[in-house]
Formats: C-alpha cells, structure tokens, sequence
C-alpha cells in the first residue's frame, strides 16, 4: 500500500486518530473528496504545514497570506513547485492582506500559524469568513480573546481544530491507551510542560533561524523576529499546550472534566541576559534588555475531578528538550525523561521499569504501521497525524477531536499565569469555555 | 586506621562535613572528651540511632525515654546488650516520663525522636534543661511553635542540630560541591521532595513494621501507631525536610537567602483508602477512614534570592522512591531520577551525559575515604555522617552545620502548606525566623 492509497483507507481516513468525544458536534452534512487550502503565515512553521499538505492528493493549495514576501512566500512557493503543483495566490500587502484572502470563495479551510499574537483575531476572521481553521499552538494574549473565538465558532458554526501535535507523539499516544485500558488506574497528578532550551532561537544573527549572533526583533531573523518580544515583556507560563494538551486528553479535560484553577511562580530571569553577554558582549546593545520572563515558570493547576497537574515552562536556559511528561494514578506511573514506568502488579514493586515493552504492545496500530511513513514528516511523525485528522475530519465534516474549547482552555493557562505571577502566585480560577457543555460527556 | 581512630582525627572530628556557614553562633567554650547521652524515643528511628552511638568510644548511652517498654525500651536495651554497654536509665512512665530524663544531670544531649507531634514541645523542655538537641524530621504541627523553638533557644542559648540527614547523601553532597564551585552558574529553580509508598508503612499487620494487613492507630505496631493519623486529618506537604533541607543549603536559605512565599496544591485522596479495600476488604473498619491527605501535594517556594523550590510529597500511591531532585543554575541542571546532568561548555549541549564521572570528581573526600564504615550505618551512610557531625560539634562546642532556624524554617512549610491548600491554594508568607540574621551571610 502505498502513500496515497493509505490516505483513502477507511482506517485511518474515518475517524480521528485521538478517538476522544468532542465538544461541539460538527455542523452541516456536506462531504468533500478535496479541501482548497489557504495559509495564513508561511513562516517556519507554515512551511512545514504546506510541505506535509503538498504530499496529499486531496487538498489544492490555493493561496498563502504573509507579510514577508522575500522569505516567507518565496519558501512556500518553492515546495509547491518542488512538488509540481501551481504557484499560491499572493497576499501580502501587510498585516492584514489576509482578510483579502478570506474573502475568497475557493477556499474551504486555512492553516493559521503566524504569531502568536495574531493568532486569534485572524481565526475570528476565518471562521466569519466560513473558513474551518486549522489552529496553530501558543498561549492566549488575554482572557478575553479566548471567549471571543468561543463565541465566533458558536456564533457561526464554523469549526477550529487545535493543531496540538504532541497528542499524536507516539509514546503519547501509546500512554493515552493504557490510561483508557486503566493501567494507571484512577488518574491523579499529571505533569508536562516545555524545556528546550531556546536561546539560539529567540536569539540569532538575523540572517538564519538559528545562527549564533544575539539579535532579535527587527535585527532578528524567523521566530526571533517576533517571539522574542514576548520574553521582554511578559512572566508566565507562555507555551502551554505541548505539555498541557496531551495530560488534558488522558484526564478527559472538557469531557466529564474541567480545569479549575491556577496558579503560578516564576523563577528569576537571568538566561537570555547572560547568552547576550556570553556572545555578544556586555556593551551589546541587548545587553541593556530586561527580560520579564523568568528562567522557570511552574504552574499548578487543579481539575474538577480532582486530579492537580504541574506544568513548568523552561526555556532561557542550557537544558536537553523535554516536555516533563508524567503521568500518575492509582496503580502506576510513567515518567517521559525516564522511559521508565511502574505497574502496581504488572511490573516489579518500588521500581522503575523500563517502557519499551508497553510502548510496543500499546503501540496505536496505525503508528506501528505507517511509522516509515510518518517519521518522513515534521517533529518525529506528529505533523504527519495531525493534519491528517485536521483534512479527514474536515473533508468528511466530523468534529474534530481537539476543538475550540479546548483551544480556548489550554490558550487560557498563558494570561491566568502571568496574572498569578503578578500577584505573587495568586490563584486563578479557570474559565468554563464550554458553558457546562464538558458535563455531557 | 580503624575506626575508632578515624572518629579522633582532626580531618572529619575537626568541623561540620557540611561546611557551611551557621546562623548562630556556639556559645560557652567548654569542650568535652566524651558525650552523655540521652535518647528521647526509642522506637525503629531512634533504636538507629542508639545503634550508631554504640559504636562510638566518644559517648556514653545513659538513658532511654519512651512509654513503650515492651517493644521500644526492650529493643534499645539490647543494642546495649549487644555491644557490651551498661543498661540505660528507663523513663517509661507514659507521655511525660522524659521531663525526669530532662532532669538529669549526666546527660549532655538528647536525640529526639519521637511522634511529630512531639518533638516541639520536647525540644524546647530539653533545652531549657540545658540539654543539646539532635532533633529528627518532620513539619511543624503549627507555625507558632516553630517561633517557639527558636524563642527557647535564643533565650537559653542552648542550641539544637536540625538531623537531616539527606544533606549528607553521597550524590548530594557531590552536588553541593558543584554548586559550590560553580559548574551551574547562578542557581535559579531546585527540586526535592518525598516520594515514597509508605503504603505498608502506614497500615500493617500491628505486629511488624511492614507487615501486611490495613490496621494503623491503636491496632498498628511501629510507624503505623502515630503517623497514620496525620494522613487522616492533615493535607499538605507533611514531610518537607528530606527533599528541602539539601536544596536549602545549596541555595544558602538562611545564610544570604531566606524562602520568602509558598503556595501548595492537593490533589484527590485515593491511595490508602484503595490499598485497604484491597487488602482488607471493603467491608473493613478501615474502609470507611476519610483520609484528608491528597495522594500528591505539590508545593512552590519562592525565594529572596529569586529561585524557585518545588517540593512534592507523594507517599499513598505505588511509586519507585525518589526525592525528586532537580538543581538547576544558568549553567547546567542534574536531575537525581535520571541520575544525569548537563553543563554548559563541559558536556555536550542539549543532551543529557550520565553523572557518574561528576560524582565520582567532586565526591567529598571523607565520602571516598570512609564509605565502607559509612555504608554499614543506617540509610547508605547518611546517618554516621549526621550523627557525626551532631557529636562532634557538641563535644568542641562547634556551631551545629543545620541550626534551629533551619529547623523552624523547613519545618514550616507544613503548617503553610496545609493553611494555603485549605485557601484554594493562595499564597502564605514563610516567617523569617532568624529575625534578618539571615542577612548576616
């Protein structure tokens, strides 16, 4: 079988990949053998989106929307012509060309990944413009604009999948079944989070994503252009989802579950002054730069069904990637950075164990057999699964296993942290976005 | 050199292995050949300790206080018995006998190791007896008798070693050492905490110590009799000294640095009530105990300096032992779990390198030399360090290494911990109990 014929396959083309209950239910009945595309950002991350779509024979890429014409755009357009497809249609006049390309008829969904600031407003837009978005991670600006996509998907029944890649890990996915078969037992504290370190990324010389210099901003180049900023200016827990996304999904987070509350302590910010000196110089210009950011933001949050998870956020300093992973309930735990686990009655007691033998028999059968195939993709394979749930679930009009209240949930951390902090690790009680729809599970 | 000569060199006798700076000052100068000693408890912690005195040529055993004859007393008696010692003086009259102990003239110093719940009030009678104290772990009942302690011996100027005996953990003190010299650059986040499934500690047969069956309280035998109770009625990070203590002095918490604010977070309650319906039946008596505590309680400390703690105390759940911790500076992190690290410039960036190396580099060099004597004591050889350093520094009339506003200081985070998850896990100043001594670094 090969690439095309398993994207028709009824297996995987049926039903997300995640199996969760959504929220909302999906709206509408039409069926599309082939999604027109638009994308809003072609900035690294969107490259990567149109790189994985272009393989597929059931999209058209029709236009791409981006600032950035001497970069951004030409990149994109080189895969499409890499891959034999005709050029996009252009937009970008500015900021805001891409309500021109809203305002097209030939589109039937957009990848929005542009940053992070922008996120909301221009998915606001899509789903006014009937665009179903393809949603990008981050962390919510406010509290407010989490309501107010709520509102605009409930409002025009257009629906937001949240693209948070890290559910469909394999070793996520592999822990998510044996939380469902009960190996954990009862679920009782979870953790995740992200560190990597990212100095050479939010720091580089201007001219390549990860080139040694210490510019940012408009001296900066990619993701320093533009990320960066938010570490001058805010203290929280500002990249949520990776971690929180695939725990929310093995608690059942809007599913006969809810997050409460929140709170949240930063370390110090020392990092990313220090990397400016170490290789800039201390009479650099960003030298002077006070980074609002603390090192380490950890934040604690409590669920309706009682379970606490620890998110830390960890980003200015030297580290190995981890995402903190832990996963613990009543009868065993899971530690990520370990690869370790423990079983009550399975495995040894008062010892760690090692996972490979259950992340082999819990293994999702569609990972076991296209894993050639997904790892060829972004991120280990999950950019693969992701958007391939994204296009079946919007070509055969099923909800979406990560909707808009999960979005809205998991974007919510972000403020509610920065809040916390503000007011020396208050806590934060945590919006229902879904307005009690997470009772009906 | 055996070991009795290794006890009389100057090398280990002459100062605290620890090598930090106390708060307090010794008082008096006079300085004793030999030791009179008096233990205040005598149940599984303090029949340890008695052990390790015996083999001491520096101290006399002189007497014993505990209202459990039949076991305790007995047990005690025959460590002395064994090792060729007199008898000691028995004080088992019920609750109160040890205010005769106290009364003594021949003792110099008192091991308390007692119930929780007691070793406050009895610190502070056997201080103002004029008897040093080497006082065990635990949290505080209640913030005033923390400012009460430190009130005793300010006022008596009698002072009290804090026997924290993680402090003197191979791997620890390697660490420490690093710190010390630099290799993680400024410290900014630290973890501990106690992760132990005391599960067949806090419920057994009421004949062994980790005999099976459900029964605690009055139907318990050991551990079970006292500390069961405090699972029922108390949530909050009950234990925090063992995973406190070590990260505090690396961050000289009380010596130019003090924790300054806690938050904790509970999670549900569901271990120990599982573990009876399945090893006693749900029909068991036991079976309808409430138990307050949560299975994982995670607590947040902020501190002057700007780094964060994070403590986590986890006993009631299945789980590999570990006291989770986590050294993290601007230079490189250890993660005790993984038993590896990560230094900038030294090992290789974003990947994590096994310690063993480091371990073995900055060991103590007392650690290298005695650790065949030291591994035959209690807990991998924590236990002759600590015990050690109580000794000798009470026979010089040396500042004890961890003084009483350590004591106060880690011991209150209990009674915060519990107050602030009773607040929905709202912020509680931690007192500074060295009244800005801290400063005087």
């Amino acid at each position: 079988m090969n690439r095309k014929q398993f994207l028709k396959t009824s297996a995987l083309a049926g039903a997300s990949l995640l199996a969760v209950k959504p929220v909302l239910s999906a709206v509408g009945s039409e069926r599309k053998e082939k999604l027109r595309l638009g994308f809003i950002g072609v900035g690294a991350r969107g490259q990567s989106h149109v790189e994985e779509c272009a393989k597929r024979n059931d999209v058209e890429i029709v236009a791409f929307a981006d600032p950035d014409e001497a970069w951004a755009i030409k990149s994109g357009q080189l895969i499409l012509e890499n891959t034999g497809r005709p050029e996009a249609v252009v937009y970008a006049n500015g900021d805001y060309d891409y309500l021109n390309l809203l305002k097209r008829t030939d589109i039937d969904a957009v990848f929005i990944s542009t940053p992070w600031e922008w996120h909301v407003t221009q998915g606001i837009a899509s789903v006014r413009a009937g665009k179903r978005v393809a949603m990008e991670v981050c962390g919510a600006m406010d509290i407010q604009e989490c309501w107010d996509i709520v509102n605009a998907v409930e409002e025009t029944g257009v629906p937001i999948m949240m693209m948070e890649n890290v559910c469909y890990r394999r070793d996520v996915m592999a822990v998510m079944n044996m939380v469902k078969q009960g190996l954990f037992g009862e679920l009782i504290h979870l953790q995740g989070g992200y560190q990597h370190d990212l100095r050479g990324v939010k720091l580089n010389d201007g001219k390549s994503p990860y080139g040694k210099g210490v510019e940012f901003g408009k001296g900066g180049f990619s993701e320093s252009k533009w990320r960066t900023v938010h570490s001058v200016y805010r203290n929280g827990e500002l990249y949520p989802t990776h971690g929180l996304g695939p725990v929310a999904m093995m608690a059942n987070v809007n599913r006969g579950n809810r997050l409460v509350s929140l709170v949240s302590m930063a370390s110090k910010s020392r990092g990313l002054h220090d990397y400016i000196v170490a290789n800039g110089g201390e009479n650099h210009a960003n030298a002077k730069v006070n980074f609002k950011l603390g090192d380490v933001v950890t934040t604690l949050i409590s669920t309706s069904n009682g379970e606490t998870i620890m998110l830390s956020h960890d980003t200015n300093l030297p580290r190995p990637y981890s995402l903190n992973f832990r996963v613990q309930g009543t009868k065993g735990l899971w530690m990520d950075d370990l690869n370790k686990l423990l079983i009550e009655g399975v495995t040894e007691s008062h010892q760690w164990t090692a996972d490979a033998a259950f992340m082999e028999k819990y293994d999702h059968p569609l990972w076991k057999k296209y894993s050639k195939e997904a790892e060829q993709a972004g991120h280990g394979g999950m950019d693969f699964f992701v958007i391939n749930d994204f296009i079946e679930c919007t070509k055969k009009n099923e909800p979406y296993p990560m909707d808009v209240y999960d979005m809205a949930t998991w974007y919510a951390i972000t403020p509610l942290s920065e809040r916390s902090i503000e007011q020396g690790s208050a806590p934060q009680e945590i919006p229902d976005f879904t307005r009690g729809k997470w009772m009906w599970k």
